[in-house]
């Protein structure tokens, strides 16, 4: 059974409260709802996280190290421009999936950079909070396919 | 029950057949297999098709302005330079999204370039030919929650 | 009598079908319709062409060279990285004037680069359908005072 | 009847005097003829001004405002930098046409460059004298197209 | 009692007449009304002047260095690309402060560089016409809190 | 009465004890009791917060979100490169404005981008403590003038 | 026996036609016929193939995968953009010379740029109608050299 | 006696456990032991901290202000983008050295950049955690040649 | 006998009242002066103008085609951006060399560049005034030189 | 019968003895003797010459200027930045032909820009030690045919 | 044993004769000196070379293959363009360490870019004369660390 | 009695032998003698060098040191990327002119960007060998004004 660590970035804990034309009118915690749900009818579990604290999420990470399978992050605005996260994931080892709600590429220049797509598997975005069960869809399928046992 | 057209853009044709320590295994006729088997299950249907022709594609494109209700496009090197199929798809006013075999962000500093992300609903890479079935999920989603019906 | 070919880019098919907002109502026929009509007043014809082929564009301008007088084009987003269409025109040796419906340097910034121009005698662009008339105008006049005869 | 200001910017003053291989053997006093008999033929009158001051452009357009239905501008050089003229055109709220004599796009590389050309309906650029007459066309069509009346 | 010269640049005089979105409602005249107005209420003088002309902006610096004890310069475009305003102002030895009406870091790329603010005080911009009243109130109490006396 | 939440950025709990031929001589406690002082003659109140740390300015923000009109904010070196603040700003739908000590456009290269601005109503930098003042009243009066009672 | 494919890309058949001082005199059959006599030399043959499309150019490079031990290709202008045909090169898995008749590094400054050197062994320009020759001879060394018979 | 504070930024908590060949196989407290063995026989002190939080390494430096007489940093990721390091450093007026356990210029692009060094008296990188040795006798030598005691 | 125009840009009026550490500590009619009694030893006349408006700068440099054999212009700040000032001098045949008082390439980055140069003879910089009396001493040797008589 | 200089740039006296899977077995001697024996098959010779030092290569190339009758350069990483070298080879007014060993376009980016190959009559790389004899027999083809004898 | 050979580039002869504020007041010979001591206390031997001459250097460069176990290279301002100094640096396959006397990254840009840094172990720059010191100390460490004895 | 030093950097040992249309008819040798005999009418002494060597040219510059006033400079094609020259210069203490013998913003790109032009006094290009006198002529004056006895 796979355990899954879901980092929200800086910002998304307004989600569904703010800018529903860009980020939809589900909050945070109806998102991490649908997020267990679907881990549950694939059998896996999953955590959630949010902070708004760069650090914190490198924490995180860092702890994840010691039980989790894998990482699902939307890394907000961080995106653009925290090296040190990109860091923490490579040190992890942990297989990572990077998504975001809007499709980034449409918007503002600077969201268009992302310093950690590098080093991370793969990358979903535009979907609403659909991109989070199409992430966490990719990376469990990552993790069957990559199984040792 | 919705139709989708299913775009393969230049070099897929080998898909398989070449470099599978990038794109895999598996044939371009064993991905089609798959992304049909996957429609099923959805009550869908999907015509594939792929070209090595830039305007082959734009044809298509224009073609399915009269009997498809989505795209899902792997542009291929077009990515990179294609204005031409980005106005197709303006052009269409279909719903489409982008997907790659491979995490086109950590290889080649070319192909972190995309002329077609903004005019797409969203993109998917890097999960092999997973990125196909997690796109037509999101493509299917997508037409579902903007059914008029 | 001057024999001018004009040639219409990729996705102009689909003239006065969509996106009228940018691109006008009348349809590509419309257009032939007018610009042929005044080729008469002018005492000239006109052939026209349309492909989302660049190398069927390609062609037709090296099949020019044995009936054309000159060349009028609408290159669509080949304007902005087709550099074997610009070296067709060069190697044409025709006279070529470049016109767009739209005001191509008021629209998305990959818009303002021509990489025909420096090949042309002239440009033309934002006026709808009429910048083919301007443009078959000055085309027509180029000639005049150019004959040899 | 349209009423329409040509403004002819820095040195063209000196038409027809100097460096005729670029910029033709027409006077200024010339050209202007020729565009008010043209603009007699339409039934319109044009009220035609030359300085080497971008102040007094701008100024001149600001006068526009109580009595023009239209502007042609041969900007010269303040085309690559004058954004001042820009702001003008913009606040002027008139309808604007930027013609250039030469082909500007096939010389110095400083002169592909135009500040002017996102706040005008269109531009035309390389047909000798003759690009103003084919401005002034277009900008009589344009007036017609959009006359309330 | 401070003397303060507030120079208006090109396009100005059209406050309040043109684009009331970007500018607002109120007239140059109204503008001058209320810093005047808040010049005597601080017991201060002030002088204003408006004009498209760069040339005269930069003979107006010049002349206030014979009776003015400050600037409060609206730079307009000229913010932009007028070295030769900014020579001036370097020139004067006068304290300077630039204001505008807008908030130019939300605009066009091209109004994100000043190549102005570098010689002055300081720079206040996007509070309408107030953005004049915040300049003035700070450049008088640098006036006093520099003043010799 | 409108109440107004001031946020200090990284490293201004420093003020008035170091480099204060730069930042003045003012501690951040002076400069608190200033803007209190005038938050109280204007018949408002404000709250002021400081951190070094970038998360901890972006909790405040969403708090302010429950009690403040407005926010007045001083990001230190995040100006130039924290998106996620500039998200917080964005997300809280609250006015904003920035103000800066210094003259930030005078100093090196990296200071003269702000990645704030855009969001904000306005900006003010360059007069030492009494960009506090100032930008204090501008909000103020931009409240008033957009007071829906 | 060595079995080499020579591609030729847009617009090179023109050649002997046209702009004689850049691309000499040889007419593209006569080139043609220097290589076959070249290649019988050396006892290996080869099939000589132009189009101006460049999807044409990529199925028969996916057609050379089951004949050819070689390409020889002249990309003309394709050189500087199509990713897609570079591709191609990468797929087939055959060892590829690029060549040019004129010097393209002295030409226009687009010309410098190879999108496609990178991918092959090596490349050759400048020598007229020599640089086939001399690239067809490094071809077929290096096959000697590196045939594991 | 000197007192040194020894910063370690984000990620280097698990120094030894991840990525040994990039950053070799001592852990933090296996170099933290080195370090301070090495200030003892200098007959110095040092505290050393670690933080994955861009603001507690600020609270940090601003603490040290009242208790050390240098600082030796190794920012990791920060080194590349925060700005608000740098200020600290600048505000602390502490002598501090810059140190990188692995050879920066020979790595990613994006770490070719410090935003610190300029406010460093001198940098150290690529000698793995003897770096830290080496920085640490740099700073121990400049506090003696600049006591003023 | 020949007969140059001296030309005098933006600010150069106030030469010697102000910031004598650059541009020395001779007024602008001492400077005159100096360059007058030059002339007169080489048996030539100089007229001398200065204005702070590029558009009389053109104004009078158009008049010069009338009596004038050389320039000599300092063209201040527009030197930088001045592009009418650039046709006017192509446009007016005449030989023109560029001398500036201070070493622009040692002062700011934006001074640098020289948008005259490329039509000038040859220019001269960081001499003070004895840049003038150093161009017109070439610029009469080039005279001679080239003098048909 | 044509005498050629065969230049070696810097490190070249190293072939054959450090990297040999990029730049081959051979030694600079072996290199010079195959160069040797395919000259005498051409009834031509050479002179070879090395040098690590800039200004050798360019005395050498002075001397050529008496005796050869072309010149065969591989510039090592003199490619990169030697203008000097450049300007040599314009004024010795020689046919000259740019070699390298390695496919320079596929290595570090720093190696895809020559600021020589603008003043050769063309270049040639990546074919090892052939390079030099491809090179010598387009030079001596080009001699050929430029005979004037 | 382990020999060492210093490197000093260009214009470091000087040393402690001009610009001490910058490089300090020891002259080379002092440096040397220093160098040698430590180098006996390690039980080592140096052998110190300096010139101006870029060729020189990699002569020497070549000549430490024979005779030297690691190379001490402050290459002066060759650090930022000499590509050569590089290659020879790669070829010659010894351990090298670059040292700087100043802080190089706290000066003009140029200086901020080393093109030597990738292909050395590690750099070290900063601390006047003992920026040597620390790179001998790191270097002979390197060697015994790696030594295969 | 002034004593200068003037150095002819790279390939201008040819003047006057070849590309006379860039560089003029007279030899080196013609040059300096005009140069020795204008320094003695000003009862100066030069001695001249000339070198193709970077490194020779610094020797020289490091000579001067100890006999010379002043050095006039014409660095040739080092002007573009000699840092190490320019070290030179700063380092000497010595006042030093740069000249060139053609317009150098007329000709190439990389011709219009001097690295010494900020260390040198001031520039003087485009005159022919008269740069040369107009340099001494500046440099003696220049060391009058400046002589403190």
């Amino acid at each position: 059974m796979a355990k899954i660590m879901v980092l929200h970035g800086p910002n998304l804990n307004l989600l569904g409260k703010r800018e529903p034309e860009v980020y939809g009118r589900e909050t945070l915690a109806d998102i991490n709802g649908k997020i267990i749900s679907f881990a549950e009818e694939r059998s896996s579990s999953v955590e959630t996280f949010q902070s708004n604290h760069e650090g914190q999420l490198i924490d995180w990470i860092h702890e994840a190290m010691s039980w989790a399978d894998g990482i699902l992050i939307n890394p907000g605005a961080f995106t653009h421009y925290s090296y040190a996260l990109r860091d923490a994931i490579t040190a992890s080892g942990l297989p990572c999936i990077e998504v975001h709600i809007s499709n980034v590429q449409s918007r503002e220049a600077f969201r268009r950079k992302s310093v950690l797509a590098a080093v991370c598997i793969g990358s979903i975005s535009g979907f609403g909070w659909k991109s989070y069960i199409l992430g966490l869809r990719a990376l469990l399928d990552y993790l069957e396919d990559n199984d040792p046992a």
